[in-house]
Order: structure tokens, then C-alpha cells, then sequence
């Protein structure tokens, strides 16, 4: 499911700072799941108001406020009223063809990335738009669709493995991003695999179908590219960036997923190379077969066109041909046949074409 | 409509500063309309000299002056004159040949660059040339012809949705920019359209009409692509200058400008990768058919010709040929023929060329 | 005429500061002109000697010296010895195969690039190199050959439009590299003229002449873009200096030609895409004939190889074959050829080669 | 062996700092060896538990504990522990698909890249993993399986040779990276062998065989260049950083190894263009031979099928048809067909069609 | 003859420091000329050990030592031990596969780069390194073999001609940096005369002889390419150095060497455009040419296989076919023979195959 196929331009003409869900729907409904939590415990529940939210706010406890689905854009705005964030940011939350990028408010951080990975099916590659915004307490993540991509965060903190819920909402953010780009290696996975069974199609037989497939690949790999280089510039920032929301301690775990943002990057980069290069073998692979045709039709028509000319010379009609009479021309005739065949399979065998 | 169409040169060896109008005139006459709004009220109407524009100097309100057609090359002139623009800047907004760019001057900005969208017929694209001059009170756009694409602003101001009546000549320029950035979108949303649908034919049939719309694709994107890469450059000068003239509150508002056109512009570069891919799927698909084509000649050609053959020989008038006198010869060719047409066909059968 | 025609290396071996010209010889003597004007007046006359140079040293006017040919070295050494100029810069003068580049001496600066226009006979582009002096209130201008570039020059000094006159010898230098610039710009024109007329031979019915012409063009544009490029480093090094030698005032202007510049090497660079998208077309176009070919080929052989078999069947001379005695053979025969050609050519119809 | 043919993902989802080998395993246990070095002596031996290794920590000597293998999870994790590296470092190690970076920590310095060296079959490539901790008198060397790249270096300081034995642990980091860039050169040598021998096999006869070769050092050189590009970054961090485990007198021995770097990969580079060449020949050639078999048929066909015609209608059983009755018909009929067959050998001479 | 075909890593293994001469052995033998000058006298001999270098040591001469040939390993490391060259320097002068690089140490300067000229065959471009040590009033030239190369310089240091004695030891650097310079030029021109001739002759008739030729000038490019492209940044390092061992009155030659290089190293790049161009249209010459063949096939095929199953028609044997009787059959069958033809050599005509 390529990106591109929802128009981009539906907010045209609109104010700025109108907010307005622009993307293709992803769900219908939106969910907010709260996870509140601290050393010696974690709370997690739904939050059908903001003021399930905002109770948390006097609190020591780190508090996740994880939205799905986009389409209760009152929510989203009572959200941004009241955590003050910037008009602008809430459209960008809602409009989901962002251009990844990171943002660094007073405040508040705000990033916004694509989510990528393999559809269960094994054919198509998901994308979806998340967003995070890092308050001092408060971390929010927005995102198209209710999916489990998440789950592996919420596991962790609930068992308390590592120092995870002594860690700070900085720390959260960095776990999230981390699982993010956990998922792009699996997308390199993906690719890997699909790349590596269409060479095997190319050695083997290719086909029409195997035209598409390439094809494919690379429409998704410029998608995926457009999606993913700009996360580098994005992990730039934040490494840069000296906010007091991110402390000295959790650097160095961002240092890490930037470390893996490039791995994958350059991956992702290196595949538009290895598309051209199956392209390339496709298109010999044709000219070769065509070679075959050629070969195969010019021994048969070189060979018998011949003599088919010598049995029309002796099935004319004239009176004097002195030939026809004689008693041994037949056998002969057929003996200049196997002969010229012969000199003729010689000479193509030499040429290598048979 | 290429924008190359009309020459570039034709000011070529006047003098710098002589005014006159270069590029292809797209509109017989000047129009001039004037917007004059603040918090309380708003006024619009048109101007035939320049003395309707001068009034509004002395007032705090914001003057939008939106000049439509550049034959009127003596208006251009006065309005230099009376607000005291470079004789170069006047220049630069009579050639409609300019490159996307921002300058800083002490008293004004000035902003040129180009406006595209896809005409309503579907087929086209239309290049408009806008110069935009950033007063104190007072905002400049002069453009090639008229049209409806500051609608949508004029209607905003009426409405005073949002606080758009309160903010100053920066804010409206901000909101001409982002009008036009919409419009690239609808461009980007046009492409993607094209794209598809040329995919579409090359997949079921293409012919020479699919190569010529992907060489009109190519050629747009030419043109499309060195319109707007310059805007990010421009963008990158509103943001980084200090004048006065562009208020801390409103920057924010230009970056978001920014953000869209670098992701409209990242869109214009992949488009660039996926045309040349659409093109290597019409050479292999072209090549596939020369290689249908060539497997129906061998077939038929290499199954009949050694078939030929054998008839040429028993139509051979020698006296001497024992076979033609046998009872049997005749049913025995016919089986003879079924079983070498049985044969080969088996045999390109194996090779997958039936 | 490309510009690599001639030797570039034929001064190999020589030291450094001997003066003598490399590069073809495009005149076969050496004309100087020289151009003296101040606001109230203007004086131009021929020089034979540097004597006739020399005398405006102590007058406040402006002195253009424009030496037309390079033959004369011992003049032009003569030139360099009076005004002070450095060995090497008379060396790069002499030798017309220079980068163009911009260097900033004390007394005086040097800039050096190529002239580039069409030819009147619109099928070659004519190389010529133009150094350029810039003293205190001398200007010299160094060509390859006599032309008559810089007369729209000369004919505003004589009329003394515009502010020309009053302004000091860096206005001087500017307006030459306006011109120049102009002059690239009537080359960009010619270049699309062309690009198109091959376009539509393109789609018409490309030959081999269509090959030859896009090669030409390839090689021009390779030239071209060696010879332009280099002049965006040449005018920010204009921008960038601080030489007393260019007046303040006179810096927009340059910033002008700088910005012509951006856009006329732009277009140069686009053109690199367009020609390998015509050479992508007349391939594409190779393939669709050799296609239809194979189709009427395909298509004869294959409705009439079949048909002869069957003639050849009834051409046998077996004596018992009991359809040769049959009344209605001949007739069924015809029916049949009729029959089989009518199948095959719907078959070839729904395949759509015919 | 391709390294992307193990997944890169298989660590998704496991909190950061879990240890774990993430990465094909090419070894089944984990060796240690350990080399203690000063001016006067050298131990060797292997340890199997980490006390072996800390004992050396009071010495003046250099200790060089080699690790090979990297299933022993435990084993590492205490190392870690003893000598205050950070999880995430360990993490690194562990996971063989980092790509190579240098991070400089306070007491210790961290080094991760590939050794790449062609195979001693002479057909694959072997990748592995080394990562280097250089600390004040220790450096650490973990590599994933056991092999004999680093016994010139142990021969070195047994033999102390040079000054070796009396440098610090700094000097030994750079002979190992020294050694490793050694065996890129290695690998440089065994590509141009390959790539020249390919050249060799498309002037003779290439065939399907040449294609699946071009394609796999293709594949091979995007696994090349991604694993070895880094490493010019990680030299520049290595040179630019003021860390005082490396002293400024071993500097230069790096700045030497940054050269090799900067030429190795320089190479690996240009070997990209040769592959697209070897790619265009043996498209060409395949071109070329469709060309030569096409004539064989033509010259064959364009001859036969004319004079077959000929033979054609004297063979049809027309009543008056007057030549059947002449005396020199059949002669003359051989006449006509030696000359038939003469003009257009001779005309297919001249198109150099034989 | 390729850079390339001598193996780089036939030194791996061996401890840095240790003075192995790697590379192909293009002399036999070492031979050292010293050319001692100053002012007023110059001194030319050879020399056959150290002492007779070391003597000019306390002149004030400047004294050139050329070392041609590098076998003999210790003589060269003799010389670095009496002028203190570091070790990993004199490594490098013996390694002939470096890379081209400036490196300043304190006492003096270290240039490494290639010679690179046309043979004097016309068919092969020579390779050879050069390095240069600058001393205070030394000047050491190390080459791997004895030519002529450096006798320009020679002949100008006996003649005296313009200052070049009165001059320091940088100045005869800057000499013999511009002589090989000037030695690229003439590969500049030579590469011209090649490429040009080719495309004559792929505008004539190529064949594969042609195909080989372009094969052989990308493979050279690519070695040029890298040989050369180093240069820009040695000549940039020698620009910035600010050593007391070049002169500011010395600088603005190596400027003028840099100016130079850069021309020389835009025209190589420019030449891999043209050789893709060259084969771009090698192939579509190809494609045109097997399109020629193909509609001669074609047209033979198309007029006569018609014909030919006419006559099989009447070569038929029923009994029942009155037209065989009827007495204009035959003239009306010829009839029917020239108007086919006539008919399809008008519609062959007016597709332009004929």
C-alpha cells in the first residue's frame, strides 16, 4: 500500500492552524490509552476525557499518553490547549504526509516519523505517520491506527525489566523510537528476502511477473527512502539539540538509535543500486532469450530453405530435363540432402548455436 | 505549456534598469485590485493610478496592493518610484524568467517565484510567475494574469477567521506563500495521478502514445523540479534574515512553509527516479513483445518449413521414385507430418515458448 | 566548433612568465580600441601604440581599452609592463584555454571567461575567451578575435543613457559581463529551439541524422557547462571580495548578473537531462520499428508458410491419392487457404499486429 | 558468503543493554587469548576465566586479550563489567551488524568494523566483525570466529621486531587496524583479478555464466563499499579526537592508515564504474551476436526464397506454358539461378553482411 | 598499460617502518643526479653514495637530488636517516601505489602523485609516481624509472633563462609540479585525438574493434581519473600550508599550477560523459543496423513467400482445375506476379523500409 495513494493536497485553502484530519483514514474511531507509571509502580487505562490526562500532571510519575486514530480532532485540540502546544504542531500531528522532522519548543519536543514495516500477508509494507511529544512528565504519541507495535513498551514497563521506570519521559521517548527503528531493520529483512528470491527468479525463469515484482520494489523503496533519510537529520537535531527534556544520561541512547537509523539507511540507500542491477539482468536475460529464438529459427529455415530449392528445381515441368530420367538421381538427391544438412549442423555447431 | 517556450533572451543588450515587460505576455492588461484591512474592517477595490494605492500609507491598516498583468510597464514604474524600489527589483519583476530568490533590502523584501498547478483540462501544467514586495504596511504581488488563486485569502480576510485581520503585512505574505505551496501539492496530487495511470497502460498495453506522455511527464518534471527547488533556498533566506519587516511570531509560520515545500520537493526528486523506471518497463515490456513476436514466426516457420520440404521432395518428377508408387505412401506422409509437428511442438512446448 | 579542437598543451615545457599565446589562432592580427568618457564627454580612437593608452592616466575619465586578437604579444607585454600587472596574468591572458576565474591582485583585478553564442548560421556555437582588466580607471578587455559583441556598449556610452557615464570603471567591467551573460542567454534560446526541433523529428521519423544531432548536442552541452560553470565561483568571488576597486553601489549590480547566471547554468544543466531523455526516446523508437517489422514479417510468413505446405501436399506425385480424383478438391482447397487465413489473421488482430 | 543473508532484526523488541549475539554464528565457543607485552618479555596463553585477564592490570605491560567467538554471552558481560564498559558498547559487540563508527568514552576508546578478505577458494568473500577496546595498558579484540589475521602481528611481537614492544596499547591498536586494512588491499588485488578476468571472458565468448558473475561481484562490491565507506569516518574521528590513550607520536602511524583507507576505498569505488562497463559490453556483445545471426538468416532466406519462387512456377501444371517445350529452358534456368545468387552475394558483400 | 596490474598488497604482513619497494619494478638500477645551482654557477653529476649529496649540505646553493629507479632500498634509506625523514615517509616513496598527497612536516615538505603522458606509440598512457621531499635548500625527486621528463627543467636551469636560478627551493618544486601538470595536458590532448577518432569511426563503421577501443579508453579514464582527481587537494594543501619553506612570491605560481589542475581535472571528468555518450551511440548504431537487416529480410520474405504458395497453388494435382486448362493462365499468373510485388514494394515504399 503505497503511501502516495491518498491525495496530499486535501487541506488546500484552509487557514493555518485549522484543524483538519488530512491523510487517508487509517481508523475510525480514535483510542487514548494512559500508562502512567514510576519506580514502584505502573497504572494503565483508556481515557474516554482529557481529564483522565491531566490528573497526572502534579504527579512525580512519568505519564504515556498513547493516541490512536486521528479522527476525533476536538480531542487532539482540547490536548493541545490545554499541555499548551503550538497551533501549528496539532496540524502537523493531523496531517500525516509529514516529512519527518524534529521540533524544539519551550516546552516541549515534537517529533514526527513514519512507522514502516512488512504486512503479515508478506506483500505489501504498512506506513504509518507517529508523532511524540516529549513535556517534562508527559510523553504523547499519536498514531493512524490502533496496532500492537507498541506492545513490547508497555511489557517492559509493566515487568520492570532494566532501569526502565527509574528513567525519565526522555527515556520513554528513546524506547519508542528505538522500537520504531527496530521495525525498519525488519523491513531490511523483508527486503532482503525479496530482492534475494526475485534473483533467484532471474537465474531461474523470469517472467512478466517478474517485471512487476521488480517494478515494485522499487516504487516501495522510493517511499521507504523518502520516509526514512530524513530520520537522520531528525536524530541530528535531537542529538544537538540541549534542552533540559533530555538529560546527559539518555544522550547516548539516542547516540545509539541514530548509530542504527544510518545502518538502516545506508541499507535502504544500497537497494536502489541492487533494483538497478536485477533490472539490468532482466533485460539481458530477455536479449539472451531472444538470442535463443533467433538461433533456433535460423538453423531451421538456413538448413531446410535450401532444399526446398533443390526438390523445386527437380519438380519442374520442362520437357528436357535430362536428370529426371535417370535411374540413380533420387537416392543421389537424398544423399545431397543428409550432405548439405550435414555441412550445415557442422557450420552452426562451430558457431555455437546449437 | 513548457515554461521554455518563449525566448529568454529577447531584453538581451538594453540597458540594466530600462523596464520592460520579458517573457511571453500572458495577459493584454494591468489590473490592479487593492485590499486594505485591519481588526475592524476591511475594504477592496480596484486602482487605476497610483494615487489609490499612496492613501493608505499614513493609516496602521494593511494594504495588500495585488497587481495582475505586466504590460502596463508605466504603473510598475510609478509604484517603484513612489515607494522607492530598486530599479533592479523592477526589472526582475517584469522578466518572467526569473529564478525563485529572496532579497533583503532596508526597506522591503522582495520574493519571486514561480506558481504551477495543473490546468483544468488535465493535461497541462500552468506556469505563473509571482513577485511578492514585503512593506511595512504594505504587501506587493504582481502577477502574469489574472486568476483566482488569492481567492481563497481574500475570502479568509473577509470572513476574519482566525486572527488574520490582527496580524501584519508579514502574516499575509506568509499566507500568499503557503497558498502557493498548496497549489505544488495539487501538482504533486496531479503527478502522482499521471504516474499511475501510465503505469497502468504500461502493464496492460502499452504503445507510442504511453512513450510520449512519460517524454511529456520527463519534460515537465524538468521545468517543475528547477521551479521549485530554489523555493527551499528561499525559504532558508526568510528564515535566517533579521529585518524588522518579518516579526518573531510569524517565523514560526514561514518555517512551516518551509517544511512543506521540502517535503513537495522531495516528491519532485523521487519523480524523477519513477519516470525513469516507467521508462525501463516500457523498453522491457517492448522487448518482451519483440520476443512474442519472434516465438509465433520460429514456431510457425520451423514447424512448416521441414514440412515443405517433404512435399517438395514427392513432388520431384524423377522416374525412378519407388515410394510414390506404394499404396501406403500417402497416409504414411500425413502421419509423418503429425508426428514431426507433434514433436516440435512438444519440443517449444518444453522450452515455454507456446 | 568545439573548443578542444585546438592543442591545449602546445605550450608544454616553457617557463612560466614567457608570454606567448596558446590556443588557435582566431585573428590574425591584434586591433586595439580604445574608449575614454567621463560625464561630459566621450573620445574613442584606434591605438597602434601603448602611448596612446597611457595618456588618460591622469585624467578622472574612465578608459575602456578593448585589444581584439592576441598575436601581439610584445604589445601586450608592453600593456603589462606600464600598468604593473603580474607575469602570470598576462601568461593566463595569452592562453585561451582557461578556467574561468575571478583573482583579486592590489592594484588591480582579473577576471577570465568564455564568450558563448550561436552562430549565425544556427548550426554551431562560436568559444571565445575574454579576460578583463579592472584598474582604478582603466578597464581592458582581452578577446580572441574582432566582433561586434560589445557595441550595444559602446552605442549607451555614445548615447549616455542611463546614469552609464558618471559611474566608474567596476560599472564599466559590469555592464561587459551583463552582456556576456545576455549573450548565454541567446544560447539557451538556440539550445531549446533545437532540443525541440529534434523532439518533434523524434516522434515524426528519427534517422540516423537525428542521432548525429543529438551527439553534436551532447558535445556542445559538455563544452558549454565546462565553460559556464565555473562562472558562479567567478561572480561570488566579485560578491565576496572587498577590493576598493568595486564600489558598493556597483555591487547589485553584479549580484544581478549572479543571478542570471544561477538561472542560465540551471537551464544548462537540465539540458544534460533532456538530451539523455531524447537519446532514451530514439532507442525506444529503434525498438518500436524493428517491432512493427517483425510484425509484417511475422504476420506473411505465417499466414502463407502453412498455406504453401498444403499446396505442396497436392503437389506430390503419389499415385494413389484419392482427393486428387475427387471433383470438389480444388474448390474445398480454396475454401480452406480462405479459412485458414481468415483464423490466422484474427488471431494476429486480437494480438494486435495488425 | 553475502553478509546480508542473516537476519538483521532478530534482536527487535529486547530492551537496550540485554545482551544478547545478534548475527549469524560462525563460531560454536568462545576463545580467549591472551598476549601480555613489555620491552623485556611477552606471556602468552589462553584464559578461561576473566581473573586470567584482570591480573594484568597492575603491570606496566600491554595485555592483548583477543576474544574469538561470541557465544559466550556471560563471558563478555563480565569483561564489561570489570573494566567499567558501557552495556550499550557490549551490545555492539555482540551485534554483528553494526556499521563501523568510533566512539570515544572516558577510559576507554571503541572501535567496530569488518575484516573483508577474499576466500582462499578464490570465489567468495568473508566478512567478520571485529571490535577493538583500547584502554589505558588493555585492548580488547572481539572477533566472531577463530582464524589466523592477526598472527603476523603476535609474530611481530615475539620477534620484536621494530619498537614495537615498547609502544603502548595505542601502537598495537593500530597494527591490528593496520593488518585489517592490509587485507582490504588483498581483497582489492583478488577484484581486479576477477573483474580482469571477466574482461578476458567478454572478448572471447561470454555467455549466461559471465552474466551471474558480473552480478555477483556487483552484489558483492554494494556489501564491499557499505562495509568499508564508513571507515574513513571512523579514521577522521580517530585523528580528530584528543583522547590521551592515543599518543601524538602514534598519530602519524594512524594518519598513515587513513591514507591506505582513503586509497582502498578510492578503489572500491571506481570499481562500481568498471561493473556498469563489464554490464554495457555484454549487452553490446549480446547485440552484436543477435546482429550476426541475423545476416546468417537474411543472406539465407533473401537468396533461397527467390530462386524457390522460380522453381515454383515451372512446377505449376498450367497446359500452355510455352517454355516448359524449349530445348535450353532447364540450362538457361541454371544460368539464372547462379546469377540471381551472384548479384546478391555480391550484394550483401557490400553491405559487409559476409 | 593499467596502474592496476601489478598487485597492491604484496607488502601486507610486514611491520610499518620497514623499507620494501612495492610495486611493479619498472627500472633496474637507481641512479642519482644531483644539480646543484645558484645564481652565478650550476653544477650537474651524478652520484653513487650519500657523501656526495650530503656536501652541498653548508652552501647556499639550492641542490636538486634525483633519485630515478627504486631498488635500491638502502641507499634511499640512508638518505632519510642523514635528512631526517620520517620512516612511514620514506615507506611511502617506495610504495608506489599511494595515493597523491601533501604532507608538511616540520623540516620539510612531502609531495606523492603520478606522472601520467601518452606513449610515444600512440596507443598506451605511461604511469609513473613521483615524490618530492622540500627542504630548506634541498630538493629530493624520487621516480620509479629513468626518462626525460625533467629535462626542461634542466635545459632552464643551465640557460639561466628568466629568474629560475636566483630562486629558492620551493620555486623548483613549483617547476616540477608544473611540468608534470603540463604532462596532463598532453594526455588531455592525446585523450581528444582518441575520443574524436572514434566517434568518426562509429559514424563510419564500427564494429566490435570500436567497442573494445571505448571498453579501453573507460578503463584508462577510471585509473586518470583517480591518478588525478588527489591533485585538487594537494595543491589546496600546499595553498593553506603556511610553512616557512615556501614563500609567499613562490605561492602564486603553485595558484596558477592549481588553476591549472583544475582545468586539467574538469576536462577528465567531462570525458566520461562523452565516453558514455560513445557508447550510447555504438549501440543504438546496433539497434539501426540490425533494423536495416531485418527489413531486407522482411521485404524478400513478404514479396516472395506470396508468390511462392501462387505457383504451389498450380503446382497442385487434381484432376478438376480448369484454370490449368485455359490459354492466358499462364501470361495472367505473371500478371498477377508483378502486381503483388509491384503492390507491396509501393507499401514497403511508403513505410521507408526500401
Amino acid at each position: 500500500m503505497s503511501e502516495s495513494s491518498s491525495s496530499v493536497s486535501s487541506k488546500s485553502g484552509l487557514p493555518p492552524g485549522t484543524l483538519v484530519h488530512v491523510g487517508e483514514v487509517l481508523e475510525g474511531e480514535t483510542r487514548i490509552t494512559v500508562v502512567d507509571y514510576a519506580r514502584d509502580g505502573i497504572r494503565e487505562h483508556g481515557a474516554a476525557s482529557v481529564d483522565e490526562i491531566i490528573r497526572y500532571r502534579d504527579t512525580d510519575s512519568v505519564t504515556w499518553v498513547n493516541v490512536e486514530g486521528l479522527v476525533n480532532v476536538k480531542m487532539i485540540e482540547t490536548i493541545g490547549e490545554q499541555f499548551d502546544i503550538h497551533p501549528l504542531v496539532l496540524e502537523d500531528i493531523l496531517n500525516t504526509h509529514q516529512r519527518p522532522k524534529f521540533e524544539e519548543y519551550d516546552n516541549y519536543l515534537f517529533l514526527v516519523f513514519k512507522v514502516m514495516y512488512p504486512a503479515r500477508d508478506g506483500v505489501s509494507v504498512y506506513y504509518e505517520q507517529v508523532s511524540i511529544l516529549i513535556l517534562d512528565d508527559y510523553v504523547f504519541t499519536f498514531k493512524e491506527k490502533q496496532d500492537d507495535i507498541f506492545e513490547p513498551i508497555k511489557v517492559r514497563l509493566r515487568n520492570s525489566k532494566g532501569r526502565f521506570r527509574t528513567m525519565g519521559a526522555d527515556y520513554l521517548a528513546y524506547a519508542i523510537l528505538d522500537t520504531v527503528v527496530d521495525l525498519y531493520l525488519s523491513l531490511q529483512d523483508y527486503l532482503d528476502k525479496i530482492i534475494e528470491s526475485v534473483e533467484d527468479d532471474l537465474l531461474a525463469s523470469p517472467d512478466t511477473g517478474t517485471l512487476a515484482t521488480i517494478q515494485r520494489i522499487r516504487r516501495e523503496l522510493i517511499f521507504i527512502r523518502r520516509s526514512s533519510a530524513p530520520l537522520r537529520e531528525l536524530l541530528n537535531g535531537v542529538l544537538r539539540c540541549d534542552s533540559p527534556l533530555i538529560s546527559d544520561g539518555t544522550l547516548i541512547y539516542f547516540r545509539d538509535v541514530h548509530d542504527h537509523v544510518l545502518r538502516v539507511t545506508d541499507a535502504f540507500e544500497t537497494y536502489r543500486d541492487m533494483t538497478t542491477s536485477l533490472m539490468d539482468i532482466y533485460n539481458s536475460t530477455i536479449s539472451n532469450r531472444m538470442n535463443e529464438v533467433m538461433k533456433v529459427l535460423t538453423v531451421f529455415a538456413s538448413i531446410f530453405i535450401p532444399l526446398t530449392f533443390l526438390t523445386g528445381i527437380y519438380g519442374m515441368n520442362f520437357e528436357y530435363m535430362p536428370e529426371l530420367g535417370w535411374k540413380w538421381s533420387y537416392p543421389v538427391m537424398w544423399a545431397v540432402f543428409v550432405l548439405i544438412s550435414w555441412v550445415l549442423l557442422v557450420y552452426f555447431k562451430r558457431k555455437k548455436w546449437l
